[in-house]
């Protein structure tokens, strides 16, 4: 499977749309709001650029591909306006995946650019240029110095690639029955899964150190875990119920067996530890501020304010069907996908009715400084 | 109609896709290459900037939306290798309206970097940054000082807006049975398309003045005029005969008559001196090349090589329609499209029979200077 030009966030506004299944995500973003402002603002009056370069990667699309620029711009207006000096002007790029549906995020620019303007009254909306940039980010993807913030939320613990040894081309199957790391998978694909996250993060930081100009800063909020142990339920439950639901319909035979060995997913969830050794070893960047935080499976919907009628377990599988199905589609075919979500979710629900296990958030912020030789 | 909501090429790669029908506007920048080549050698050769930022305005989707940044590339870095100099970093943006299908663009651009990369042999492709920027160039863009050379093809002959005049929402209708400046059309309507397009191609020039540096060029390319009359066929008739064909619905009781009375199109071929003279008033820039050629409605396909058993009058009514059905679509709704260009169709066949008609197309190139006062 080729990820950079496969994977997307289901298209549309239809009932598995990301768009419409997207909550998770949103309070993600909410949560690490505070680090994105700090950091936002210590940019701004640390170097006051004339020119600022923004990037979001892993914009995705529907109602939050817009939620975090649109924080930025307010934080930097305010600022500005409560220091009586001129906003710089703002160079903001979306950035994701090829097949991303940017068209979405388009034509919502207008309303977007419109609703700004009145927000902003009589001194209007200056100068901000948004743009997309199509791309993995495990690579360069904008020019030279270009960039003063960097944020990316619910991306970076997705890998360039599946690790070669569990691809569906390897000429073994080490994993399975499973599509991640499980308890019960041999050593070697904990290897393999912490060895690409580690090539692929230190190739993200490389190629952002060559576009983060001195002084400017990065903050990141990732899926991870709270344990060295990378088979934790918080790091890993949520696969290994897909790997359940999967293996149901492999014992009906509605999926050949060798379909889910040959199957595993381009995931991983670091520790802190992890992260911190990495930004460390590549010596571009030093870390300003690291957090972790827990959030439900399902967003932790309140069900008292919602008309919703449908099951945690269904939120769940909605939520993870947004976001994995194009992968999915693209190994198993577009037939099962209807079946294995409903499993999925009476799967999740009965889980949840005994451990209301959740997912661990790491969200941190880095510095770009003189490289520091080690 | 808010035009830069509304109008877009045809999506897609079917029947009537832009995709499928753009050999005229690819006959154009094939045409215009020359002049392309010649200003995109000078930005480089008198500049030598280390990062070239370059726009493509209008790009549309389709196979000719990267033709034109494709042989940019190819010369820049052909001259680059030629002269034994390392190329710059390329900033490559991408711009068209909101509702362009950049998703069709993005997903072509894996294969295109391969292509690239292969072409380019051992040298390999240098750093090329490609992003896409929505929006109408009736305004700002790009930041300030960040682009050398722009270029434009098939785009400004397109208006910001129909002329308030002949708008669907203005009180009289002055402009009766015509879609377009026509023979019969009374002088204030040859007044409001000459004015809208004086005010766009201003705001137009104000904008990039802004955006381009010292030194860097400008190539459009658009559709226009030779006499200084701009009621002749060469510059109207295709509109007339879409006319006609509308007009013909409204004798069969098929489309109201009002509704052809209300639409006009944001259109205007200009002559040569009006863009002239715009260049000149607007002071920013002084003009380096003019020239015009004639382009047969088909985009003269040689009927010898092709297997296409479809007559010259269909040819155009596809060329047109991938081009208009947004913005008549969303006047007289979809369901009258397919009759409409069927009838359009047979008109023009009628039309070719007795006149050999051709679009006049301008290019135009000029240069960022320091400001002439005037």
């Amino acid at each position: 499977m080729e990820v950079a030009q496969v994977f997307h966030m289901n298209k549309g506004a239809g009932e598995t749309s990301y768009a419409k299944n997207s909550s998770v995500q949103s309070k993600i973003i909410s949560i690490a709001a505070p680090v994105t402002e700090e950091a936002i603002i210590q940019v701004l009056i640390t170097n006051w650029p004339e020119s600022m370069g923004i990037a979001d990667l892993g914009c995705s699309s529907g109602p939050n591909a817009l939620s975090v620029i649109s924080e930025i711009i307010d934080v930097i207006y305010s600022k500005c306006c409560h220091l009586g000096r001129p906003p710089p002007e703002l160079r903001i790029s979306l950035n994701d995946l090829y097949s991303n549906d940017f068209n979405d995020i388009f034509v919502s620019l207008p309303a977007f650019y419109n609703k700004k303007k009145e927000n902003m009254g009589t001194g209007g909306l200056g100068a901000c240029f948004i743009s997309g940039v199509p791309g993995s980010f495990y690579g360069r993807l904008f020019p030279s110095k270009s960039l003063h913030f960097v944020h990316s939320s619910s991306s970076l613990h997705w890998l360039s690639q599946v690790p070669p040894r569990l691809d569906s081309k390897a000429s073994v199957a080490i994993n399975k029955g499973k599509v991640y790391i499980s308890k019960s998978s041999p050593q070697s694909v904990l290897d393999s899964y912490s060895q690409q996250f580690h090539k692929d993060f230190s190739v993200f930081l490389k190629s952002r150190s060559e576009e983060v100009v001195l002084g400017g800063r990065i903050v990141l909020s990732l899926m991870g875990r709270s344990s060295m142990d990378p088979t934790t339920e918080e790091s890993c439950h949520h696969w290994e119920l897909l790997a359940h639901a999967l293996m149901s319909m492999v014992s009906e035979g509605l999926i050949p067996e060798e379909k889910v060995d040959t199957f595993n997913a381009p995931y991983y969830a670091p520790c802190a530890e992890e992260v911190r050794l990495e930004i460390q070893k590549e010596g571009s960047f030093i870390m300003d501020r690291q957090e972790a935080f827990e959030i439900d499976w399902d967003g932790g919907v309140d069900v008292c304010n919602t008309i919703e009628t449908i099951s945690s377990g269904q939120r769940v599988a909605k939520t993870i069907r947004a976001v994995v199905e194009s992968m999915l589609e693209s190994h198993f075919g577009r037939e099962i996908m209807d079946d294995l979500f409903r499993r999925y979710a009476k799967m999740v629900d009965n889980h949840l009715s005994k451990t209301r296990t959740k997912y661990i958030n790491l969200v941190v912020s880095f510095i770009r400084v003189d490289k520091i030789e080690g």
